[in-house]
């Protein structure tokens, strides 16, 4: 049976020590956050992760969802009992506005938190995470009606939300979507259509499900311009706001999905069903948008998620079998074999998931708290930098953190050998939960095009242009350091060939855009490295400077720190110059062939 | 629902004008093979493969195999007439001894038609692919008396073939086997034991299963050195050699898998199960060894073949969805929307995949043809060489072309988005099944030392600078060919980096063995990566000359293949850098944290 323990010891030294969180504490809510009620919350996140969500993970893969011929879905056995403890412990109100039941918190939180319960158990994770996706929508374009009636219950959790986007033959491309809203006299509209892969869609964890919709309105323009966002009650509300009737909207059949079993991802009817509008008519897109930028860092730490949990089982598979000898001589002669750690490709995947889940969790969090910095901060300055910050990383986390995330998951299945691909080690569970993260919320290639095509060139490159010069004053900092050159050298390294793709595309993508798309995914990756990088430079200055304070009991734990990082440094950025040499080939070959040469 | 061509074309370019099939007209065996002959019998195994094979592929995943109370185990439905269509054509019989019932055609044929049944329906494949492996252990070790009961009807395929090694407590360290054979009285011997993983293990395909079982006969020498191989029939023989009443071995459970759902993964109980000894006393290791090199290359096809299927889907996908315009402006201006096949970032997915593919055929096809000469040639010192060759490129293949065919499932996968990631598109099907080819006959971890660790330094290096001096050689016949040039420079480059890891492996790993360990999986890729260069080089030089002469209505099909070689020169050649990067850094980092730091 899998096993997980929540990471507290190393998300607080990231926090505290490494970024400096007490930095933020005049911000609102930072302040309610000191660094033992940070720490008190986290162990506690912890608890409800390891003790409430872990236990179902392998249970609810193997059950799933059920649907009854009405339509209703059942999760699996468990996940009500959960839900509820989710709610009752108030996890979902975390970082949610006070005005509606929220504790204020930082957002980083409610990160680390997803992070966690990701790790436990993702199908489960996701009832929640999509809610609070909704309520980020919801809060920023809703009427102060919408906002009464429905945001205390969701954030509370005791209704959930999703996002309705998808059509059949519509996802990426979103101009096309066919589901109708018909205006009534009272102000409402009655939406008609159909939506698929709806996380969430339909279950009994909650006495109401709030639909986020996207539709055209009769009459509406063609494209993109002509697309709203509604909110669709799965029960009508009554006079007192309580749910009533039952809506016209109701799932017709579950997906048979490779993954996330525990996760009723449902195919939706809409026949008549009420909505409200949110926001502007034919703006539902910008709308929307809020709902995906916050749901895109989610998904980016389901990733992460599914990585930490699968080294970790992973790893201590490999300290408990015995098998073969270490090549320089018995490790462990009193035994029959040694445990298979004592190999150094054994351990080469064991590092080289670890160097990633440390620096990646970093990343997150110094972009989740730019993210909070940007929307607490008082002065405009201050938040228009970190808002870039946060929307350059964005889809770098999301589309790095998942792809890799997912590769680590089928690294980690590989330590165990046969026992790897057979159900109840849970490793193969990893794989297939983690393989969704790099489909959902925008498919990587998708957030690679958000990166060069939007993030790169906005405000004539002004959120890079920052981003090279924090990197760079932090290398500045620590020149002629000698313990840090093995984290200086590379990271110089892997900053220049971002620099050089970076004006590679300035000098050849305006003219012709498919040689942005060409090395999209690559350059995407290559920001990716040098970001976690960054972290792990900062991460050993850090390390250095506690070791030579005296660093106590905590002595072997920061310098293995400084293994993985060497590790990272050593195995892992290399791979910047072939992701340079790529993009620098440019679109021509690609591009030569007609489609049917495919 | 998924579809599949079998690459009849590519396969015959290859042979007949890359390779040059007939230049070994004078072997026994290739004389009765015919180009007419190949072509007739790959378009009847395309036949095979896309007709009866490929339906059965989804639908046998979906529902399994079935395992009733009595230990009795049903495959999906379907399986049992596809097997006697499998059996009726001769299909096992391709290049089997004529002493026993086979063609003696080249081994290449079996190869071929094992890839595009592989790439039809994995999970089916692995009935007779397991047999052909017993077949050839048993040809090589086996008394005449054995060979004249079982091969026969194991070559016709009326009986199936196993191979028992893992047991719960032991996999890669097959010394640690505590499976028991007691002698008796008649010369055979009675086995008890566990074994588990063991693929295709019961089934009511064939009226008898023969089980090749590692088992420890009594008194033998502790670890490797006493282990023994032993034929254990399903059903004991009566007089007449038919099969007669039930011996002492039976299906415990079927294991719940990732994928391959349609073959039976058994747990085997051997309770006083009678057997025969197979090749000498405490020698089972290298009879079995003979079993498992034949699977790997095996198993090799296996990853190819997945890649081809998924490359196929996601093209015709990518070539049929409808969704966002080019961005170079609209190509079906007549349609709501472009094929996703205008955009580069899709493109390059689709060239990643068949860029592989096709040098990876090669690269297989170049191996088989080795072995073929290995055991057909008069010429001993023909013989070694190509021996030499087979052996270096086996754990190579293995590894690479299951890596990295697995990792292409997942990149066709991404093409199709969310509707990759459930069931009907059979997409994320692919994916599973790919998956288990990492990691049996030797994890892809045991592939890398077996390179690196034995064939390397095997005979001074005889076989790999045999390998060098080839691809040497030809890059010389190339040299100064303009039209080459693109191809010519970065297999020049990725020889340089291959041989400077060798070279680093010579000085560093003799005197500290974690330095093999510690390098021995990217020398591997780097090893497949100059292996399938070379391949693109080779069909360069083909196309070219071909282009030259007048290649009529194929010159677009030609032209097509310098594209995607270019591809891979450009984009998958860059890799070479960084795997020689990462290899020189030896085992320090890797080696410095003690168990309990992971």
């Amino acid at each position: 049976m899998p096993s997980y323990n929540a990471p507290v010891d190393d998300t607080l030294f990231l926090l505290n020590d490494v970024l400096d969180y007490t930095q933020y504490s005049g911000l609102p809510g930072f302040s309610d956050a000191s660094p033992d009620l940070l720490e008190a919350i986290l162990r506690e996140a912890a608890k409800f992760a390891e003790d409430i969500a872990q236990p179902l993970n392998l249970s609810g893969d193997q059950q799933g969802c059920f649907r009854a011929e009405d339509g209703s879905v059942t999760p699996p056995k468990g996940f009500n009992e959960a839900y509820q403890a989710f709610c009752d412990a108030g996890w979902g109100t975390l970082s949610a506005d006070p005005a509606y039941g929220g504790q204020g918190l930082p957002h980083t939180l409610a990160v680390i938190f997803n992070e966690y319960l990701s790790s436990a158990n993702m199908a489960f994770a996701m009832y929640p995470g999509l809610t609070a996706g909704a309520v980020a929508a919801l809060t920023l374009h809703g009427t102060e009606e919408l906002k009464q009636t429905y945001l205390p219950k969701m954030i509370a959790g005791s209704w959930t939300g999703t996002m309705n986007l998808t059509e059949p033959h519509c996802g990426t491309d979103l101009g096309l979507i066919r589901t109708k809203a018909a205006p009534q006299d009272d102000g409402s509209y009655k939406l008609s259509g159909t939506k698929i892969f709806i996380s969430a869609g339909e279950h009994d964890l909650t006495e109401n499900i709030i639909h986020f919709v996207l539709a055209r309105i009769e009459g509406a323009p063609a494209g993109t311009k002509g697309i709203s966002l509604f909110v669709v009650p799965k029960h009508s509300l009554d006079a007192d706001g309580n749910p009533g009737a039952l809506n016209g909207v109701s799932c017709g059949a579950l997906e048979h999905k490779m993954g996330i079993h525990g996760n009723a991802t449902c195919l939706m009817n809409y026949d008549e069903a009420t909505g409200w509008l949110i926001g502007e008519e034919n703006k539902g897109l910008r709308a929307m948008f809020t709902m995906m930028n916050e749901a895109r860092l989610g998904v980016a730490v389901q990733g992460l998620g599914q990585s930490e949990v699968a080294y970790q089982n992973a790893a201590a598979y490999a300290k408990d079998r015995l098998q073969g000898r270490a090549m320089s001589g018995p490790k462990s002669p009193d035994k029959a074999a040694d445990p298979i750690i004592v190999h150094p490709d054994v351990r080469r995947i064991l590092l080289q998931i670890r160097s990633f889940n440390e620096a990646a969790r970093a990343l997150v969090l110094w972009t989740a708290l730019k993210g909070d910095v940007s929307h607490r901060s008082d002065d405009v300055k201050t938040r228009q930098k970190a808002d870039d910050m946060m929307g350059l990383m964005t889809p770098v986390l999301k589309g790095v953190l998942t792809d890799t995330g997912f590769a680590n998951t089928v690294d980690a299945q590989q330590i165990l050998g046969g026992h790897g691909y057979i159900a109840e080690w849970g490793m193969e569970q990893f794989v297939r939960d983690a393989r969704i993260a790099m489909i959902y919320e925008g498919a990587n290639g998708i957030q690679a095009l958000d990166l060069v095509g939007r993030k790169l060139p906005a405000n004539g490159g002004r959120a890079v242009m920052s981003f090279f010069a924090e990197v760079g004053a932090f290398l500045k900092e620590i020149e002629g350091q000698e313990q840090l050159s093995g984290f200086a050298k590379p990271l110089t390294q892997g900053l220049e060939h971002l620099q050089q793709a970076t004006m590679w595309f300035m000098n050849n993508a305006m003219a012709k855009p498919d040689n942005a798309g060409a090395g999209s995914t690559d350059y995407m990756h290559l920001f990716g490295l040098v970001g976690m990088g960054y972290m792990w430079a900062k991460i050993a200055k850090t390390v250095v400077s506690k070791l030579d304070a005296g660093a106590g009991d905590k002595e072997d734990w920061l310098k293995a720190k400084l293994v993985y990082g060497t590790f990272y440094m050593e195995r892992i950025m290399p791979e910047t110059g072939a992701h340079l040499a790529r993009i620098s080939t440019g679109a021509d070959t690609m591009m030569a062939l007609d489609g049917d040469a495919f």
